[in-house]
């Protein structure tokens, strides 16, 4: 999560790593610091309205970039994907988000080639290294991190990785981002049922009757989070793909044709303007739905 | 469900009930011919392509539709929308779509006031007798009706008669509609839970380990249809407001500007183009995802 790295406006055609300010020319500079105060702009305007308090993103197209693209390497799509996911947090931080979830990696994602699982988990891997080096640098902006999903099913080098990072962050007080990953809203339902049964089980003697609430106190981040305002999702198909079906059922989805490496701050703006308009909508619904 | 009535290519302005074919003059009769014919050479072209076996419909926007007509009348925008479902049950029914669902009243409009509500129960509970009176008279072609939801929350009068209507259609093979009363996926998730676990209990005496197929297993809906291939959602806003959630994760969610009462022919048939236009990545998920 560099959140330290330069701003642009856009992050169209990012196929490589972001640049250093040392890296950039002189005109290239005055560029970035045009651009970067152009959007702070944006984002001034953007916040005499309601901002959500929560946006998760269905980051889906990475293949399908590095094949527009004809990138090389298994991984490719994906390494561009993690550069929109560095901005995106960068962006929803200065907007003022207080929440963003990305759904990283899902449980379905496991019926994959044995190859392309194994790449991804590295490349993950790599990133929550490199987050924890942020994080022991202090240079992480106050920025908490909390995966969700069936963490059991991961090789334990990443659990650990995870586990420690969630640790080192969990103080922290700004920009709170969850990661899905082997994740999936029956899995994580089934999973909250269990756990509620244990502990209705351990109040009383009696037989468990269980109800909304008491599902909805044990799902992954009912504590710590709260349900999603707006849910973004890239690729141009219109689908939740089990993911936080339960705690979305409320919220407005926007799907962009954009594929996830190639989505702009523009994206993010149009959807949050979207929401912003349907407020109206919204609270009488919260009155009289 | 007056699946006798004539058929118009749209459906727009339909502010009151269907007139006869004998009440309409010589030139409307021949106008109206015309447009069936068009209409089912278009359903003929949509079959040439994969048609989904199951559409469910979130419909709304009847109140809007009243207010931006200036109808009069508490339920003269919910009347506009019966006629709408009438429609779309019959155009559902000439493509070969074999399971509809209406999401006809969720279980937070009864939150809305007492009046509005009992206007709403009165009116369905009117249709429910129309329907039951056209299976009884044998011209209810073949649709089979099935109630999901918190029928118990519901007045007695109308809980006999959608009682009585799921009876006398039982055996139809026709068209399957599910009309989704006192419906929220909330609510439909903890009565699966139960369900299963006293299914569980009644197999053995060991302790209770519920997976995601024993749920699955006990959805209102579970044994008697599929899963949505698509959700059809009125009224321009995108969410899924508590429906479905849980058997919607995977379908193709489409939001038209249209209110439930404008919806026209061509707003189905456009849905399902993008239905079959998303296929290949359909079928693709199902492989990898």
């Amino acid at each position: 999560m560099f959140l330290n790295s330069p701003l642009l406006l856009t992050t169209k055609h990012q196929l490589t790593e972001m640049k250093t300010r040392e890296e950039l020319g002189e005109f290239a500079q005055i560029f970035n610091a045009l651009m970067t105060l152009m959007r702070r702009f944006i984002f001034r305007v953007l916040n005499v309205g309601p901002v959500p308090n929560h946006i998760s993103f269905i980051m889906d197209g990475n293949r399908r970039f590095a094949k527009k693209h004809n990138l090389e390497g298994r991984d490719a799509g994906h390494r561009a994907g993690f550069v929109s996911v560095t901005y995106l947090l960068q962006y929803c931080k200065e907007i003022g988000v207080p929440y963003v979830t990305l759904y990283a990696f899902g449980a379905d994602n496991f019926r994959r080639g044995p190859e392309e699982v194994k790449c991804l988990m590295d490349l993950m891997l790599e990133k929550v290294e490199l987050t924890i080096d942020q994080a022991n640098s202090g240079t992480l902006n106050g920025v908490r991190v909390i995966f969700a999903g069936d963490l059991n099913s991961l090789n334990e080098r990443f659990r650990v990785a995870a586990q420690k990072l969630m640790e080192i962050t969990e103080k922290n007080r700004g920009l709170m981002v969850v990661v899905c990953v082997a994740y999936s809203t029956s899995q994580e339902i089934v999973h909250a049922v269990r756990e509620s049964c244990v502990k209705k089980c351990d109040d009383g003697d009696g037989p468990v009757f269980l109800e909304v609430n008491d599902i909805e106190e044990c799902m992954y981040t009912s504590i710590a989070v709260p349900d999603p305002d707006l849910v973004i999702r890239t690729g141009g198909i219109d689908r939740l793909s089990n993911f936080m079906a339960w705690q979305t059922s409320r919220s407005l989805l926007h799907t962009t044709a954009a594929l996830w490496p190639e989505l702009r701050l523009w994206d993010l703006v149009w959807a949050i303007l979207k929401f912003q308009r349907m407020q109206d909508y919204f609270q009488k619904k919260k009155k009289f739905d």
